[in-house]
């Protein structure tokens, strides 16, 4: 199936999906566990810059979705692991190839946006959306 | 490079540009231009359930990225049309592997979805993130 999609229920499931897998906390989420289980602080610290209740969040919708599994050992503290299910690791390819699609384009995209600024420097922010580019030949 | 990032400015900005072409209305957006150069309403009518100003504001972001390239013909009423820029078509293999993904996967993940709400109904979502799971082994 292409990327043709319609109004139907299907592509919004799709939709829905590819949401949440493109997140960029999914993304390095399951970078990090394709290598080792893990614990939910050594995720925290390995991410940096991700807060406690959003990687709860992640976690959990990754759990949801049926792509991580969340093992909790009785001990005092609990020990919580993290690790990719079977479903979780067929995610690897897609998602490596957006990260190396990324990795390798990052600089052209970051001077399209300085361009685009420059260009566009203090413009058309305050109209509303449909009236932004009226006429404007650019 | 690999998934492995810390908290550099590098991380960042790939963070910030997996966010945005993992949007499912930009997978969308993508997937149309590749086949055909677009106006705005033709566009719109084929994604459906886009608002006006959502189209505007991902076509915008696209733009800025250097992935699509936008033209006003001065016509009347003007003429403006979306097509994909060289950058942008590197996307579409990545993408069309992420979208191939959800699509072959769709089913596992609504099941998957199912089968956690039914053993979580009602459980733990009042709680502050930090507690919701405490010392309840599933």
């Amino acid at each position: 199936m292409k990327p043709i999609p319609g109004r139907s229920e299907t592509c919004n499931a799709m939709g829905d999906i590819l949401n949440r897998i493109g997140d960029k906390w999914s993304v390095m989420i399951v970078g990090y566990l394709k290598r080792k289980t893990m614990r939910f602080n050594e995720l925290r610290q390995a991410i940096g810059g991700i807060s406690q209740r959003m990687l709860t969040l992640t976690l959990r919708n990754l759990e949801r979705d049926g792509l991580v599994t969340r093992t909790v050992f009785p001990e005092i503290p609990p020990r919580v692991e993290y690790q990719l299910t079977d479903l979780g690791r067929t995610l690897q390819e897609p998602l490596d190839a957006l990260w190396n699609w990324a990795d390798q384009h990052q600089g052209e995209v970051q001077r399209a946006r300085r361009d685009y600024d420059a260009l566009h420097e203090g413009a058309d922010e305050q109209l509303p959306p449909e009236r932004r580019y009226a006429g404007a030949a650019r």
